[in-house]
């Protein structure tokens, strides 16, 4: 039995949860179905509801409550204890936003984005700039209203990665770039490239999408706790562990870019369904952080959706909806053409050596726009310079360049990072697992992918925020963060990919 | 400029209007586009949601609002004393119910529409019973609750249609119900049949799905402020004028299903597309009536939707995309083949004479349900006799019987009789259009449907509820509602289709 005052705890957060899933449905709704004269009133409903949830969020009623759960800890069960401890973290943050603040920035966001569907469709970063602007300046203020230690920009981070900061990063990202740019030289200097071009050949749509939704199914994506639709750009939603919302984007020309869509949002959507639905609304029943959301998605993208083992197992299905494309192609071919690397524009649809590099882009900048070191006005020309610098190519369009990306129309700043910080827990999760699991590789290149979902839903879903992602990760593989297991799994891969001997690894 | 708190009441709308078109959104993506395990915790939200609109739009802040405005009355202009007066009475309505009740009403119609899902798949009546049972129960409640003068029924009428009572009703239904019973024997016996079977033939779902997109569009809906989804029973919401969503079911094997809930839920669109939308929110920004709203739907349906003129205009495109089903059809044929009537069991595709039975069917026995006289255990059996008595039908199927409509699933007694009104209604103004738009049936026979829009547009659509069903009636037509006009456009319709000479004025 819980004392009275979780159970009204407990209550409140159930309906503020009932609010931001409802806002989660109304943005799902304005970005795949909602048409476009109905944009400002939507923006506004979802303001209204932000507004709503923060109130509730920061109200003092709940505040008391928890105060006088502290008091009463040690009448709390352990899960109690973590989900008022968790709550009250959250609490003390977000009392320190104003309602109006809130609202202004939800406003904003949603003007943003329908500027950034506009600009794209003009390929013009000019129609963009003034909403762009506002997002900025009010972000500033944000970490000025949230307060930090260090960086202005620790404080957007912690939105997304408790504990993550500029320091940190720094140094995590300039070892990284260090090692990728080594690798890639190497890979062109000694590599073997096989031909992928058979991949931009013309794949009917409704084929793509049937497999699409056969890629999902194999991986244990529940149909009837969420659906597939198509979207601009790729995203999982969630209302509940049982109502998980995967988009997709199917280009005809581009095989790859739907089947990493699926499996990416796939691998995001079983961690949502994975969660503990008992524990709605509450931290136990949370993600921990964008970073192990995204250890998720990229463990299922790369380790799995790439893996030769995976297309043993699939390929043939794969063959059978595209004989004319693929019959001539043999299993090793596809599997050494979806790895092929090479520098390209656009982020999403970057292999998984050069995307980090886009990423480490994006995380300057933002650091930059938040000290005040960058300003929106010169943004496309440092754009295009860090492109040039970091990835050799030259910008000649917005919409491949600076519009690329939805998260800074959605006032997303601190985001990026955490899909780099995903790839390299999903390597050392993944290292785990084939540790764990009996023959895993047997195991997915015969179909059978249900003892990595159980292992990912014992080891990390279940847990909700029991563990913060660095003590999860302790948890599960016995140390924190450790970048080698995503360097050593890349050298290993495309020294077999690009065949190599392999003495890669004095290189770097 | 307003002064203060008429701005504060606009707020304070606004704000419960946002709430509103969230439920709106919420309800429709759960009939259309939700996964199944998602029901139970979508149920919660829309609770959730439900009890804040009913909180804030009975807050005392609201009330103090509307009684300091009621005071200052003489500095408002005529717009802001008609929304303040119509706000004052919904205000002093709605504080009768509580919000617990109303969150458990939400709750109870949320289980009831998945209960009847489920009863519809197992054809099973006694699937829905418990639930059918609570809301009834809950009903009865609110009657009381909400207080009525003479029958408890009237006050669940009036939730849709303000002034209606079973007394008005009751005679209204019956002289109606003679006329059509007796038009019906008519036709019967002195009518010249045609054969409309060809309308059952196989015809392509996408086909369909193309041609009623064509069909909005001839109407004027704008699919920048809207869109066309599928669902099991075809309905129309709305998010904002700007933002309003229609629904059609398509089957195989009949044309006229589409057709007809295509025109139809276009008419309630068109309604909702033609508020004014500076009033979002306020009376004058919201349909007058259910009733009213069906009069539009009924008129595109019936007057428009079923007419020769508007095949004159449309049927060699209907012709092109079915070519082997209708290439030896003539336009008069298939005039006469949409006109026919007979008796179904579906309330949804009956014909406009016996549409009217099924209505009174409905209305008898909610009225029974409510005021006691009737209990949901026997309810299958009254309902099949009723169709025995006033249709002459066996009914053997619960799915085409009594499980046929989502109405009871969702709460929504006293909404039928709604329908009846509504077409009406329908009549009346279409008549009056043809008096005051010059040639308009020679627009509608070359596909120039703006005159009507327009007409609508301006007598009807942009007031929103500054006047009542009643006095709208009068002021667009010199009279108040006549069911003769209804009457006198069926007889002479179908004199024309079943080939009278028409002496059957008299007949009645």
């Amino acid at each position: 039995m819980s004392i009275p005052s979780y159970q009204n705890y407990v209550e409140q957060l159930v309906k503020i949860q009932d609010i931001r899933s409802s806002i989660a449905l109304l943005q799902w709704d304005m970005e795949i179905y909602a048409p476009s004269k109905g944009a400002s009133k939507r923006a506004q409903q979802i303001a209204t509801l932000s507004a709503t949830a923060h109130e509730w969020s920061t109200s003092e009623y709940l505040g008391n409550l928890l105060i006088e759960l502290n008091e009463k800890v040690d009448q709390l069960t352990e899960d109690q204890r973590i989900n008022v401890q968790k709550s009250w973290e959250s609490y003390q943050k977000e009392t320190k936003l104003p309602t109006a603040f809130v609202k202004e920035l939800s406003r904003a966001q949603s003007d943003a984005f329908q500027a950034w569907i506009k600009a794209r469709e003009a390929n013009d970063f000019s129609v963009f700039k003034d909403s762009l602007r506002q997002i900025v300046h009010l972000l500033r203020k944000k970490t000025k209203l949230l307060g930090y230690q260090q960086h202005p920009y620790d404080a957007l981070l912690n939105e997304y990665e408790q504990g993550a900061t500029v320091d940190f990063l720094d140094r995590l990202f300039a070892k990284v770039k260090l090692a990728l740019k080594q690798l890639i030289i190497v890979l062109n200097k000694e590599g073997e490239a096989t031909d992928n071009a058979f991949l931009k050949k013309s794949f009917s749509k409704s084929k793509q999408w049937d497999f699409g939704l056969y890629l999902l199914k194999q991986m244990g994506f529940d149909f009837e706790a969420g659906r597939q639709d198509l979207s601009e750009h790729p995203f999982t939603t969630s209302f509940s562990a049982n109502d998980v919302r995967v988009t997709t984007r199917i280009e005809k020309n581009n095989l790859l870019e739907m089947i990493g869509g699926c499996v990416h949002e796939g691998g995001h959507a079983l961690y949502e369904m994975g969660l503990n639905p008992a524990q709605y609304g509450l931290p136990l029943g949370q993600a921990v952080s964008l970073g192990m959301h995204e250890s998720q998605s990229r463990l299922w993208e790369n380790h799995v959706g790439l893996s030769r083992a995976f297309w043993q197992a699939n390929y043939s299905t794969l063959q059978a909806s595209f004989p004319e494309q693929l019959g001539q192609v043999s299993l090793e071919q596809f599997y050494k053409a979806i790895n092929q690397i090479a520098p390209n524009y656009l982020r999403t649809i970057a292999d998984e050596v050069h995307y980090h590099l886009h990423v480490f882009i994006r995380y300057e900048i933002e650091k930059g726009l938040i000290e005040g070191t960058i300003e929106v006005d010169t943004l496309e020309q440092i754009w295009n310079e860090k492109y040039r610098q970091f990835l050799g190519l030259e910008v000649d369009s917005a919409k491949v360049g600076i519009l690329q990306d939805v998260h800074w129309a959605e006032g997303l700043f601190g985001y990026f990072p955490t899909y780099s910080l995903g790839s390299f827990y999903a390597a050392q999760f993944y290292k785990q697992a084939s540790l764990e699991i009996p023959d895993l590789e047997t195991k997915i290149a015969s179909g059978n992918l249900k003892p990595l979902l159980r292992w990912l839903r014992e080891n990390i879903h279940q847990h909700g925020q029991r563990f913060s992602s660095e003590d999860l990760c302790r948890k599960v593989t016995g140390e924190g963060l450790n970048v080698d297991y995503f360097m050593d799994y890349l050298k290993e891969k495309y020294a077999q990919v690009y065949a190599f001997n392999s003495t890669l690894s004095n290189k770097y």
